[in-house]
């Protein structure tokens, strides 16, 4: 990285040797006119995290950034110019025909042995990072019962049980009128199941369904068996009540205290690195995503990687157009095929409601300097590291492997981190240029800010500053180390995150793409 | 209706002279070889609300019940079967380019005069049935945030300003993370913008934004002005917070207090009956809701209507099946064609999703005695009336006429409820055979019980037991007055419905046909 650092004369990065536009450091951003060290002057004024061409670009010819072409220029560019959306034509998305297939496999680094966390080992051999009591549901009938019985269980029951860390109701908007049986269905459907599996919930949750609903209770709590001993322990339909209101609150009272009594005999052990699970998002993204806090999620992702861990990235319109980039890292040409699986399925999903992946940028995505689609996805994909890519996930399955694994989720930050959830994430990392207080009941939320400045505003809701990246106070690998261990401080509880200490949850936000009847 | 009466007898329904089937009363239904009164022998036991042929039917034969086909018979059915799902073939949905158009209009009633209750008349000209301070949202990411300041407003506020009924916020999934520029996606935009308008908040609500998201403010404050002013006293960003989290609370109770303050100083005043928007809804159907809750329902809108109110019905699947009878009492062929379109546009939906009309019918509903869609539709638009339809709202649209409206919903309890709070709901009505203990926090929400054993057994859940007109004890007419008189009870705030007792609220649930990023 070609880093000029005096703290307040005029600063740019640029991030690749072939890039012919550069992006601008300072707060903010500098006047037209301003003559940067190596005698380029801006013939503009350009925000902070905008871009600035370090040369003349013709008409038609490539805008490039990490290497790679971000757009061709409308008109001529002057050297100088604040380079804008507007300026530029989006490149088509690569042809999915014709990628190169598990063709640039990186090697596998040597192993990091030797590091450890505190966890909660489940009888299904997964490890919670937290110990929570789950519940559920099988239908959105039930959540205004079951926030009442939330708080009661909260206010009454939990001081009685100190090693449980928390209850949390598992609400939807799935369950009931919805085409259960149409073709996409199993996707909202093993996602229900799947995050009542977490490995933070104990590896299985309370269930409450209301009877007549579509979604049974069966399908929640077996894979390959909707079937269901009504007499379960773990079970209670609302209209089973005989006496209404009261003799529910009850019910799910009772069931919840037998499952805190057990919860609460559960003590941390030491396990190995390798039984995190580690899900990577970014939202609110700005120019610096890319610069400063995904690098260095990429960097900790490796290190994660090689201690034995599992990783998942995921945001399929934010890969999409640098998917060439990923299908020849994927370790097997079969890796390679399922991530275009995913990529072909989702063109097709955005095609059917007459959308495409240009979709996904947001008026702050612009305002922090992104111009389109094809340069956030360079930016995003950064936090997947240099790794072999090992494992393909769709949308609501539970993860099967260890290593690099893309779950192919939408961007949407609740439906991104919903969905890993249900692929068994046990601690979550999002990166945030913009700002966001996103968290997440089940997990704990490492929130890194893409720029000093975002952190220092808000030091109750960011935990890590990764701007420290732009005004070259840390390397990439400083804060690649510094995250890495301080998820394993995170996944041992011996470190609360922003998101925990203030108790903010966003709502789990599942996928549906089948109809709602 | 022909009844039989005699209370531990074996009892049936027969709702319409032409009906073959009957519904069978008895609570624990009838065993094998049961003689009722007219000489009818069960061959089969048969549970309550399931039906029993009263003559033989030979294969292909019509199965008639409400005078109207619901299927055809797959095999002879001898006289005294249980007639289940599995011997019927549905038939096929009526073809929309051949149904009679406004044919059949009824006159219109004599007007119901004097009829009043106490609302809030609010500066738009609708009236309120309660007074609560309202906060929406333009994303999910600021849920978490807003949670908290809720609780704080409700238990340090509220109290202070004892005219205000509540503070809900208005919280959702969309805003985000979505296509926001598809084709479809003016459905949740609008309906995210008319639920911030609906009359029981006073018309107005505060918008909560993040500030780098999809949907920007002005789409939620204006119709067709996207442009907002960011000093807007009732608009907050918390990415304009200097401050983090502490910052973003006191912004949200300072603004609160502001609009609790306004709120404070209104009072109820005497409003014509007109004035009452109230929207009806089933869920958890059974083959009593035909028979008893929903002609109730219906006779009580004929009454709400000759006094000049508004009373919408919706759930297009629930309907589509028996659209001749809808399209035919259209006040006008524009109205008639208003529902065409409706119906149009979500066969297309539907199948773009491969699902169709049949999706809809539960567990529960074939549980409780319901056949196929045919049936549960022949029983669901009997809420609807005997008059003539004035006017149709396509999803999230407001209303903007008086009389009776089809609110074209879905059939989802969460979605259909959303819906008629965007079409400005300021009453609801909903009734259920299976029971559920559903609730809105905007609107105060009435729940009827089709049968008698579910009201007996859920006395703080159900408000009105329509069960009574199956075993004789009331009328149609009787119950259509007793529900007409408690609306207007309830709606002056002198009743508490049994879901505002508990607080019990369904979440907000928006319609999104539009793809997701």
């Amino acid at each position: 990285m070609n880093l000029i650092q005096h703290a307040d004369s005029p600063r740019y990065i640029q991030l690749n040797a072939l890039d012919n536009v550069v992006v601008v450091v300072n707060d903010q951003g500098v006047p037209a006119g301003t003559q940067f060290d190596n005698g380029l002057v801006t013939l503009d004024n350009v925000p902070q995290s905008h871009k600035v061409n370090l040369v003349d670009i013709a008409e038609g010819e490539p805008v490039i950034r990490y290497g790679h072409t971000i757009g061709y220029a409308l008109q001529a560019i002057p050297r100088g110019s604040w380079v804008r959306e507007d300026q530029l034509r989006m490149p088509t998305a690569p042809p999915l025909d014709s990628l190169p297939l598990s063709t640039d496999v990186p090697e596998k680094a040597e192993p990091l042995e030797g590091f450890t966390f505190e966890g909660y080992r489940n009888a299904d051999g997964t490890v919670g990072t937290r110990n929570i009591l789950g519940i559920t549901t099988t239908v959105q009938c039930v959540t205004g019962v079951l926030d009442h019985a939330v708080k009661r269980i909260r206010d009454e029951l939990l001081p009685k049980y100190p090693n449980v860390d928390d209850v949390v109701a598992l609400t939807h908007s799935y369950g009931c009128g919805v085409a259960i049986t149409a073709k996409d269905a199993y996707i909202p459907i093993r996602t229900v199941r799947n995050l009542a599996r977490n490995p933070n919930l104990g590896g299985e949750a309370l269930v409450i369904s209301l009877g007549c609903e579509k979604l049974q209770p069966g399908q929640v709590m077996h894979e390959n068996d909707s079937s269901v001993d009504l007499d379960d322990p773990w079970l209670y339909r609302l209209q089973d009540s005989s006496h209404g209101f009261v003799e529910m609150i009850e019910q799910i009272m009772d069931m919840a205290e037998t499952r805190l009594k057990k919860l609460d005999q559960r003590r941390r052990e030491t396990v190995p690195a390798s039984e995190l699970i580690l899900g990577m998002q970014c939202g609110g993204s700005d120019a610096f995503s890319g610069i400063t806090a995904n690098p260095a999620l990429g960097y900790a992702s490796d290190l994660l990687l090689r201690a034995g861990a599992t990783v998942m990235f995921s945001e399929v319109t934010e890969v999409r157009d640098a998917i060439y980039l990923l299908t020849s890292r994927a370790e097997t040409i079969e890796v390679a095929q399922e991530l275009v699986r995913e990529m072909d399925w989702y063109d097709r999903y955005l095609a059917k409601g007459e959308a495409d992946r240009s979709a996904n940028t947001t008026p702050g995505n612009k305002k922090g300097g992104l111009s389109n689609i094809v340069e956030k996805s360079l930016g995003s994909i950064v936090k997947s590291g240099r790794s072999a890519i090992n494992g393909v996930l769709g949308p609501g399955e539970r993860f099967t492997r260890k290593g690099l694994i893309f779950c192919a989720t939408p961007a949407s930050d609740f439906v991104c981190g919903t969905l890993q959830l249900a692929a068994g994430m046990n601690l979550h990392v999002f990166t945030t240029g913009r700002g966001t207080p996103y968290g997440l009941a089940m997990a704990p939320v490492v929130k890194v800010s893409t720029r000093t400045e975002l952190s220092q505003r808000w030091p109750d809701l960011i935990d890590i500053d990764a701007g420290r990246i732009a005004t070259g106070r840390a390397s990439i690998e400083d804060l690649g180390w510094e995250l890495f261990h301080y998820y394993l401080d995170v996944a041992s509880g011996k470190k609360k995150t922003c998101a925990e200490a203030l108790r903010l949850h966003n709502d789990i936000t599942l996928f549906n793409p089948a109809p709602i009847t």
